[in-house]
């Protein structure tokens, strides 16, 4: 048995989605490119998800689109892109960002680049004058993600871009959409956004393939050069099924918005609700109602993360203590850390994300269990004192 | 119907191949990066397939496998690491790499590296001597194919490999070994190359998917940076469907290694001689004996290339006048350019690439109606003069 809880980490591939592709991974083989009739079906295809992206994401038009092999691609495109194509030296990025994201600007500061990181409080809201008045004439990239993998916060993407715009024109504005795709209403035809990636697998689409919206005005140069797919803007032979699966499972998660602004957020605030009530030493690392509905952060204090992970995965539960691209690492999360949470709840951080298949009968089984496994675990740790203290000042 | 002859455009994917597969586009959906039980058989089939591809190229170690996006992610990654890694201004290639390479290198030279192309005879081979002399202190990498998509032609990649190393011991050497893969015998380890790039769906894998062996004593930087995946070599959370799906393709191809060099080269040479002997106006465009054994290109003079792929489009047959990567351009192919191929022949040349899947019968049938085809573009031709000069000389 399998309890999914970690759908920021990547998502099953819905079965509408698998069954859209296989004919392209079966019969439908033709290279798009070809020129027989044979490639006319996959060619079409592509053009076909091509609009249905368009669609999700609010584009004026459907040549805004690039198909990329994830959101690391999508992102790494913008970034270099955007760099090759606004010759200023200066980057405004955030301290919350995926580590995708700022690993990229960590090698880009070894090139020369000067890159400022905007602090968020204690809720993970950024910090928007200190954004503002970082905005320089050498500004050549602002970067920020609209939903974070780690705590759902939701960033104001759109009053960013009056900000960025209203400093520096020729600022570039890129926004990493990943956690949001699916999670919230996208619309980037009415923000001042320059590129937006985003990542199938994210949204119920097989992991490698992802997109990258492109604003018709920006002549991005690509980051994989060769052959002339995507208009000149990524080489490689189109990857069909994927293309095909990312387009109905964007489809798919437009439709079903409501379904997950109303139902998949229940089940997170009753997963939320039932944790703080029961488990003495649990605290929400962020409470703002402003967080994609499928997203809860929760510090058990005194304990260590990963015990709490052990422990829930040999109960079938499958939840995170950061990222999947930095598991492994003992480094606790540079977002909570941005976020000023206390050392006490850092270690014991983990993170609840749903989505559309998750079922109240999974909540239920995760809060039958959780007060007994944080309970064991407590019951070993050297701080048995303070959890004595907090106990009290908590009952 | 579809007689599929353009195998070095894309390949059907092994129906074993798509089993395989599936369970990962299913219930095996865990990010492999994850700390939880769920994900160790996405993890443990990421590592099988590397062991997989390590055999399949002969590399020393699977740690030399980087899984890509594709063939020309591979060439990307493998081109910009090796000129970030040496610093020499200085590459060479060849006139005959595919345009994802080429253009790749066009880039370049407008960032200020100078690019010498080697040309090759009326056979494709490369000129060996001119490469040897290229070579200087300066000289940062070589990059060549290991077999031409048009031509079949195979270069001395281990040779190639002597003459750089003993030039100048620091410069990098690049193979794109993407129409190689599966069709010839490769030990990377045994030769003296530093980087080389394949892609999935020209073995029967699916489009999406590449691999890049790169020697462990070379440190390469990674094109897309982010998060630790691929060892830090490649940012992106891994494509476990389609890296799974290549391994068992990897795998197939080295066990059909024989058949392709026995049936599927007699299948080419059934359908070589047949048209040669057939059409009085068809001339190999190459005809050494070292050539992949599934491709033959033909040039039929005084016709027009687009249109007989038309007439054979209509029968249900799939060829291709150059690469898929650059069909719908009216510009003649490079490849057949470089190797002073006459101009009666230029615009007239078709590739067809078989694959362990042809059968006799699609050979017959298209050896029973391309007489015909070809006679009915011949008839409309405007070189009538010319046409009946060289009916009568080859009767």
């Amino acid at each position: 048995m399998v309890i999914y809880l970690d759908n920021n980490a990547t998502t099953k591939v819905d079965d509408k989605v698998l069954e859209a592709m296989l004919p392209y991974l079966k019969e439908e083989y033709a290279n798009p490119s070809s020129m027989y009739g044979f490639s006319i079906n996959s060619a079409n295809a592509i053009t076909d998800a091509r609009v249905k992206m368009k669609e999700f994401l609010g584009a004026n038009s459907e040549k805004e689109i690039i198909f990329t092999s994830c959101g690391s691609e999508s992102a790494n495109t913008a970034i270099k892109g955007a760099l090759s194509y606004n010759k200023g030296k200066h980057i405004i990025t955030t301290k919350v960002e995926h580590p995708c994201v700022l690993n990229t600007y960590k090698s880009l500061e070894k090139q020369g680049y000067k890159v400022d990181y905007i602090g968020v409080n204690a809720n993970g809201e950024l910090d928007l004058e200190e954004l503002k008045e970082k905005i320089t004439d050498d500004t050549a990239l602002v970067s920020v993600m609209w939903a974070n993998n780690e705590t759902g916060v939701i960033f104001p993407v759109k009053k960013i871009g009056e900000i960025i715009k209203s400093k520096n024109s020729h600022t570039l504005y890129f926004v990493d959409a990943v956690q949001a795709a699916g999670k919230i209403d996208m619309d980037v035809k009415s923000s001042n956004i320059d590129m937006l990636g985003v990542s199938g697998h994210k949204f119920h689409a097989p992991k490698g393939i992802g997109a990258l919206y492109v604003k018709s005005s920006v002549m991005l140069p690509p980051l994989i050069n060769g052959g002339h797919q995507e208009r000149g803007h990524r080489a490689g032979t189109e990857n069909v099924p994927y293309i095909v699966g990312m387009g109905l499972a964007a489809q798919i998660a437009k439709e079903n918005l409501n379904y997950e602004l109303k139902e998949v957020k229940r089940l997170r605030d009753k997963l939320e609700t039932g944790i703080l009530k029961n488990v003495f030493n649990a605290r929400l690392n962020s409470s703002i109602s402003n967080r994609v509905p499928n997203t809860t952060n929760i510090g058990f204090e005194y304990i260590e993360g990963e015990l709490i992970l052990l422990h829930l995965s040999d109960l079938g539960i499958c939840a995170s203590s950061g990222s999947a691209c930095t598991s492994g690492s003992l480094e606790p999360s540079h977002v909570l850390r941005a976020m000023g949470t206390p050392f006490t709840s850092l270690h014991g951080s983990i993170r609840f994300s749903l989505s559309r298949f998750t079922t109240d009968d999974e909540i239920d089984y995760v809060l039958k269990h959780i007060k007994n496994v944080i309970e064991e675990i407590t019951a070993i740790s050297p701080y048995q004192d303070e959890l004595e203290h907090l106990r009290k000042s908590r009952i």
